[in-house]
């Protein structure tokens, strides 16, 4: 299950990385995680994926299941994942826990490619995506979810009713078999304060897989009643390691990929991404039943998948004069279009310098995305279809999409 | 074509407005226009609308098309729309022309809707589109339109080739029989310094309607090659007259409507608009062949096109109760969705003040339309699917998207 046995015969290999305490990094990337899975150009893998919202219902989400408890257990003597997030492990900037939870999402990986250099591209092609049951005798066939109205959401400071402000969970069911394409809302409950096994109290999502404690919350049910909402399995988070830092938080998007939250990336989606170290150390998280556009309140329908990837490396020697020559950030295709994502900055870790990971969240605006995205899709059409910047301007103009992620 | 006959016998009336020198309005909106029509609920209507970018290629939009000739006539010695646009008449701010360009689009209308009041809410369902046929014989069968890459797009001050900056107008057909759903770009050229029929000179497209210099320009063909744009006709503009203000500059969109520009206001979409004045004073124009969400270049594929509307009034008295109770912004119903708009502010002529129409262009964003957005949607979710605001805001996250227009 880890390494392709020496002396391959050359056929394509099919591993499975399961998600465990031991598989994950939590909140992060970095250029210097141990790989859990070495592979070949062409080699598939199934990689299992946990929902850092797994907590919100401890019952439908964790319970009975080996994987995730291992990943999530944290009592008051032994927290399996340490490390949640890119801050000190001493929290000595907010006291929040190891980490700091700068960075949230539970990645599993990385996955080393070998013979992946800086330069190359690598081709991600996610061939399914697979809800991931309850493995709660009291919940069979059924897969769960958690979307969180954050304070770190759009609407935070601007909500009409009382209390404000206020955090609000609303657990979401979808059918594990995949017989149903929509999910429905099971409950809602609001945030209270919730102290953690180790004794900080966490008077809002300040940190991730903090346990609820059940008495302390209301669940409401009879909510967003005969609702359906289509499911669309996604990713939030597919990422290669980044060259910039040692540790990078696994909140804002990057020419690396990251945290791009695009409800396309799911199944039949084609990925491309520039390689920044050896061995392209490739890692995914942060996974969701459904989002809209905009994933307006914070999160999505956060639920745990398992996908399986085919990772296809483009040397850098072959890349010139084809579509991906020159690709500096991250591109999707998907069976009808052509996806280029923009952010604030193109490469933040490097125009924002020294203190770019804390920047980044002051300088990020919408107008700015729109004007990354331009450039990216001028780029992409000149490049890819060889048309002049005129006709690229034009092109993008009565054919092309923009819209918010 | 006028007046519905007096003793009406209560059946649907279906009229047809002609665009002609006499039913424009060209690049505002008043509440004083008077209605080239007067109708009742629930009455079709058939109105012509032309491009105000036609005179980019004379021969193929206007050539041969008695409205369009009478509409865009201008010579030394006429000009049959004198005003284009809220400026002033003489032009003393810039010089450009009557109007001074402060709103660009050319609006058929206004139509009078019988026993419409202040408080009312009006339904337009658009029922037909088709391009405007060329009249000119040398393309018969075909449909032209314009898309200028122009010095308001978000591109402008952002061009990687020389020379910098540029305008460049692209040329598009269209099949006016509706045989074939995309266009094809015929040639571009660059927009060169054009002197207008009173001796303006105009740098840059500055002023609707200028006469382009056919000798001036280098048409450049063979661009585009082999690409089908998809068409999907839309109106950039429909509004009612607003009450705020006695002329007001078509381009910024409010409560009204207006310039939302949005490729769904097509064939099938049904718009709900606040009535603001007595008679709801609807206009129509900014016809597009084609566009992609965000409009980025500046324009669309400009083309001029007929459509059909049916009128429905909602007295105010019925609506509370109703999804449309306190309605004050547009909203979109398309086959698949319902839409509301995000403006930098909800209803700017108010919120800025003495100079709203000039501080609106310096004060939009995107993400000040987001956050209208959003508040649009919540209260949409709220008044017409009773849901509470956590339920609203949820639903929101997980299951609506966000785009750019």
């Amino acid at each position: 299950m880890r390494d392709r046995p020496s002396g391959s015969t050359g056929r394509t290999g099919h591993y499975v990385v399961p998600a465990t305490a031991a598989t994950v990094h939590w909140g992060y990337f970095s250029r210097s995680l141990k790989p859990v899975l070495s592979v070949e150009s062409g080699d598939f893998v199934t990689i299992e994926t946990l929902t850092h919202h797994a907590y919100d219902d401890h019952a439908r989400m964790i319970e009975g299941d080996p994987g995730a408890e291992s990943v999530f257990l944290w009592s008051k003597d032994a927290k399996n994942v340490e490390r949640r997030g890119a801050g000190p492990m001493n929290a000595s900037i907010h006291g929040r826990g190891a980490g700091e939870g700068f960075g949230v999402h539970i990645c599993t990986g990385p996955v080393f490619v070998r013979d992946a250099q800086p330069g190359d591209v690598l081709e991600v092609r996610i061939v399914d995506v697979q809800p991931r049951g309850c493995r709660n005798p009291a919940f069979r066939g059924r897969a769960f979810g958690s979307n969180a109205a954050a304070w770190w959401g759009f609407h935070y400071n601007d909500l009409l009713t009382e209390p404000k402000p206020r955090e609000v969970i609303t657990i979401y069911e979808i059918d594990a078999a995949g017989a149903r394409n929509w999910a429905r809302a099971v409950y809602n409950y609001r945030w209270v304060p919730q102290t953690d096994p180790f004794g900080v109290v966490h008077r809002i999502i300040d940190y991730p897989g903090v346990p609820v404690d059940r008495a302390l919350i209301e669940e409401k049910h009879g909510i967003l009643k005969d609702l359906r909402i289509p499911v669309r399995p996604n990713f939030g988070v597919i990422a290669l390691a980044p060259k910039e830092a040692e540790l990078v938080d696994s909140v804002p998007p990057g020419y690396f990929g990251g945290n791009i939250d695009d409800w396309r990336i799911g199944k039949g989606a084609v990925m491309y991404y520039p390689v920044a170290v050896s061995g392209a150390l490739f890692s995914v998280g942060d996974p969701h039943a459904s989002q809209g556009d905009s994933e307006l309140c914070g999160t999505a329908i956060e639920c745990s998948l398992t996908g399986t990837f085919q990772l296809v490396l483009h040397k850098r020697d072959h890349l010139p004069g084809t579509p991906l020559a020159d690709l500096d950030y991250p591109l999707l295709e998907t069976q009808d279009e052509s996806v280029v994502h923009g952010f604030s900055f193109a490469n933040y870790l490097v125009e924002l310098g020294d203190n770019a990971q804390t920047e980044i969240f002051a300088k990020s605006s919408l107008d700015r995305a729109m004007r990354d995205a331009f450039r990216k899709m001028r780029h992409f059409l000149m490049a890819t279809k060889g048309l002049s910047e005129d006709e690229a301007i034009s092109l993008m103009s009565v054919a092309v999409d923009f819209g918010v992620t």
